[in-house]
């Protein structure tokens, strides 16, 4: 009885924080007072209480409140007592590591198998994923592992992005490096564009917002879908 | 003694494999005849025959043999006896693990402290830096550890990209990305652009080709600067 939401970002061009999601997450939260809310993934390395408040801000709009996880003094008991848990994006790396330091991923994984509402953002849906291996992030810190939550059977690539047919850049597109993890990994890897959004209500996984997305199997081309069948 | 070139790239846009590059080889590889390679990056997960093949193709034009180190029984010999060594670009990740897992990579600084000729591109630069953590590759295979080389006294980005004012996209810019590097690390980041490399003969380490590198110290606004002064 999975309850999961997914987004590729937190924040599409021309929006504010969360507002492209705002009648999704209405709907997935009825019935919710309190989110249990993980900062860790720290972006561009603001504090625990900085990124609690960014996420209270919005939430305030739809009558949530947002308590954050690190204001526990035990926080495997905050995550087993949480009703909804939200995993803000940043840097993924700072977020395993920091997931492990507590000793809190089976904790997390058992909480949102037993039916906690889990909702990620970026770095928060890659860690859905069986591992983190198809993150775009600087590996700023060095985790005790890259295995992650494995609450869905396939990694995400967040932030998706076509190869631009202008560039002149010769680094590796998103596609390239995806393929690469394939040559070395089996798992199915789900490119999330910008804008889209995965819904998993027990097995079942749904695409939503208005783009494709691009799913990576190893030993396949690529190719656009509108539906998540794995 | 350190004689050390560390290119952005390999390949330029609108070039062939190492052509922009050529008269600086020549010039730095003056009195060598054999080039040990290093093929574990694999590009695009290509075999290390293959690699080698596409560094040797290259270097025919200048007279120089390559001879792959993944062909040596005993890779901390062929590097022992290696008088120049270039190590290809790729996934950062796959070849620090593979430099760990032949236990080579204090052999490899030892050489070129030693004085053995060291160049590299991309992710065969980024190892020659303090620790790997600054590369904007995918964590595909999970590395004993993030330490590399330390060469020189500082991290480098390869590939290093300017944010696109014109964008739409949310994900993180290279230098957000750096900038939350040093919220944990201390290292200084030398943003090497595409066209650019880093010469350096004893400690003194020169920046050439014809643009201005972006320097990001711990605590300071990056800056551009045309000589790398650490």
């Amino acid at each position: 009885m999975k309850r999961i939401l997914l987004a590729s970002t937190s924040t599409v061009y021309g929006g504010t924080y969360l507002s492209y999601l705002q009648d999704e997450l209405i709907d997935f939260f009825t019935g919710i007072d309190e989110i249990l809310f993980v900062p860790y993934a720290r972006p561009s390395g603001i504090t625990h209480d900085e990124y609690t408040q960014i996420a209270q801000q919005f939430f305030n709009r739809v009558g949530k409140r947002i308590v954050g996880l690190h204001t526990f003094a035990d926080p495997k008991k905050a995550i087993r007592q949480a009703k909804a848990i939200f995993t803000g994006g940043g840097n993924t790396f700072v977020l395993v590591n920091q997931l492990y330091g507590l000793e809190v991923m089976d904790v997390l994984r058992e909480a949102v198998e037993n039916g906690t509402l889990y909702m990620g953002t970026s770095a928060g849906s890659n860690i859905a994923g069986q591992t983190m291996q198809t993150t775009n992030d600087m590996p700023i810190v060095y985790p005790p592992s890259f295995k992650t939550l494995g609450l869905v059977p396939f990694n995400i690539n967040p932030h998706y992005l076509d190869p631009d047919p202008k560039s002149k850049h010769k680094g590796e597109t998103r596609e390239t490096r995806i393929k690469e993890f394939h040559v070395f990994n089996d798992t199915p890897v789900i490119g999330l564009r910008e804008g889209s959004w995965l819904r998993m209500e027990d097995e079942k996984v749904s695409l939503k917002g208005d783009l494709t997305a691009r799913i990576f199997l190893k030993g396949q081309e690529p190719y656009e879908s509108t539906e998540i069948l794995l």
